[in-house]
């Protein structure tokens, strides 16, 4: 048996070495500056990367106590967060070479908890569809997903063991699903926002990447300050309920065989698992999603919108119009509908402890001027939600396919130690 | 009878006025410069005053159409908001000098709809305690509150027809009361917080002050796109229902008997005028509101914490340090605690149209060190529920007091329209 190079451990492996002195954060980042040397240019991850600020970063790090639970972990910070080291833009030309004052709050966690920030990772514009210049690491051909699609595929490539996402409609569970990685969103309001371009604060949430369940939950263990993240526990077998949801249809025969074999392989070992009878309406959500989320971004965008419409992409600018056309009082309406829906689902979760859903429709699309459809994100992102991804399978074209679990909000304990328990039975 | 100078005009006269071209925004912005000249040594209002800048941007409105609701009104800006041609500190040394890259989305509304922008106004550090210079107009050796203490003043002393403010704890209803003007929180969500130093996102908002509640309705019309807000329709007689909340002995004696004298007043008028019966354990609500609010500053603030604590008060320290102590998981729970309250406050507004409050203990305290208690408003920003503040009467010390009208969430328009009629029928 080979000894896997070290950008090759994930980061729950490379932190207990770290934190053991065994390894040094400075070979740990120079094996990842290696895999970017090599693969960065078929990949296009980063839109800036400080390869001598992070060694840098790392000597001082090996050279002082053990800081947190990230000593010594490389990480990328999506390039929709603001940066006071690194320029910041956005995943616009508009802010090309902008260089704020400070670091976005979740980003200082991360370097407080002793994250070695490699740079910025490529984000669409403004987070929406316009896609940047990253490709998927298993298919180049194919779009890695969007919007966060730099720490997607970076973390899918090994060149980084944790990386920065936000999500909005489907931001970090679709590019998780496309590039085969583990991706999490934290429930509503438990990561600061601060420093982070705001498009819509009725959705906008702070997550991330890793190889594995417990990657993730180290990273939301520092960004929601509280530990028990780090710590999975070995929960007892689930409740399980599966979550269809009305667009079904549109998930392709791969992720139908895989969701059947999934069902088969759980129901033998989970407390429960039922087809969950859904909220006969619960297809309202999606346009409810779409009108909340293009009324919000319109506004929030409104300095770009007034002095560089003709720098903003087609579908931005039909976003702003879109957006823009819709009254205020709809929007008042929305919001109620959306806190009547979050009160209404919450009761699901007396009978489930987990909902299992499509992640996306498949496997990544074909082609890079596209990111793909978030249509299976939609809803849990207006219901303030956590929501794991789980690799678990791969497409007839080799591709990674996987699921989706929800949580109840708050609950992102509990959803993390049953992800856990779901994808050890699911990959063994 | 003497025609009052532009300056002392409501925002609503002037901007019919302007609106018809009977005045023109040059002059309407000279009057107010004229006015700052006057009193600004005194006031200390500004953080950051642009003449020439205000007099370009009011004579490109004179040269062309009529842009909006707000045309050529002069607006003061809360240095907690981003300005992209104005210096921008958020109230601390830290920022002495920051200029960031573009308007807050706010800012870039009310341009949008032709305000103009005057220049920046006084926030206390980072919204929270420790005090600007700014002084009350009604007494200078009063506080104006905080943490919109420029704005609020501004508006009092008549430098300026409408200013923005935000509201985490008590920031806008706090000042407007303690200065004597009509302050307007709007439903949490509404208002783009894109560009505001983010503080606490379950609770920040952003809203404003003017000199009467119509005022505030077209500032508010404007910043949440509900046009409605700048029509404020006649009203039929109200459910008034008058809240003294659990902390009612804390009311001075001049609020408590002028809260006699308004509810004698208008329990002739209005449809039904009772004595609400709180929920028991509504006095919860503060500390929840304490809790919330120093765990996500400390983390919100997580770079400056990092980086410049020196440089940061006293005061503020000593929350980063009480907010850092409180564990993701007590987060977490609390904030399941504030969607359970807000769901269960809604159904008071079966009963009544409006509930009625005190918005401070009394007149503005003596001295400059300080900016007063938000204790009466605390409940109401972490419940998300939009209010009006209302000057109605003055203290034995001649100072202004008045009174807090809540509404129901997102009914923004039914506040204001019930607000402009109380307001009626307590100052005739």
């Amino acid at each position: 048996m080979t000894t896997p190079a070290l950008n090759q451990l994930s980061a729950s492996q490379a932190a207990a070495l770290l934190a053991r002195r065994e390894i040094t954060a400075e070979a740990m980042v120079r094996a990842c500056l290696a895999r970017i040397d090599l693969r960065e240019g078929e990949i296009h991850a980063f839109a800036h990367l400080d390869a001598d600020g992070a060694i840098a970063q790392a000597r001082a790090l090996d050279a002082g106590p053990v800081r947190g639970l990230l000593h010594g972990l490389p990480l990328g910070v999506k390039d929709l967060m603001d940066s006071a080291d690194m320029p910041t833009t956005y995943g616009s030309a508009i802010f090309a070479g902008y260089r704020p004052a400070f670091d976005a709050a979740a980003t200082a966690l991360c370097k407080e908890a002793g994250a070695v920030v490699m740079g910025k990772t490529v984000s669409t514009e403004f987070a929406y569809f316009q896609p940047g210049p990253t490709r998927n690491p298993h298919n180049t051909a194919h779009t890695p997903g969007g919007s966060s699609s730099g720490s997607a595929a970076s973390v899918a490539d090994q060149m980084l063991p944790l990386a920065l996402g936000t999500q909005t409609a489907g931001s970090i569970i679709r590019p998780a699903s496309y590039c085969g990685v583990v991706g999490y969103k934290p429930s509503l309001g438990r990561v600061p926002g601060a420093g982070v371009k705001s498009l819509s604060p009725t959705m906008d949430v702070i997550g991330g990447f890793g190889r594995s369940v417990a990657d993730v939950g180290l990273l939301g263990a520092v960004l929601t300050s509280d530990e028990r993240l780090a710590h999975l526990s070995d929960t007892k077998a689930p409740r399980v309920g599966w979550f269809k949801s009305p667009i079904w249809p549109e998930a392709d025969a791969d992720t139908q065989a895989m969701w059947q074999n999934a069902q088969r392989t759980l129901s033998t070992h989970a407390a429960s698992s039922d087809d969950v009878v859904e909220p006969q309406d619960f297809g309202d959500l999606i346009p409810l999603q779409k009108s909340v989320m293009a009324f919000e971004m319109a506004r929030a965008l409104s300095h770009e919108r007034a002095h560089f419409a003709p720098r903003m992409s087609e579908r931005l600018n039909a976003l702003m119009a879109e957006g823009m056309a819709i009254h205020g009082d709809t929007h008042a309406a929305g919001l109620l509908q959306t806190l009547a829906w979050r009160a209404r689902m919450d009761g699901l979760f007396d009978r489930y402890d987990v909902l299992i859903t499509p992640s996306a429709t498949g496997e990544a699309p074909a082609g890079l001027g596209a990111t793909g459809d978030p249509m299976f994100c939609r809803s849990w992102s207006l219901l303030g939600l956590p929501c794991v991804h789980l690799p678990i399978a791969q497409s007839g074209h080799g591709l990674p396919i996987g699921l989706q679990l929800v949580g109840r909000h708050g609950q992102d304990h509990q959803l993390l130690s049953v992800a856990q328990w779901v994808h050890e039975r699911l990959t063994r």
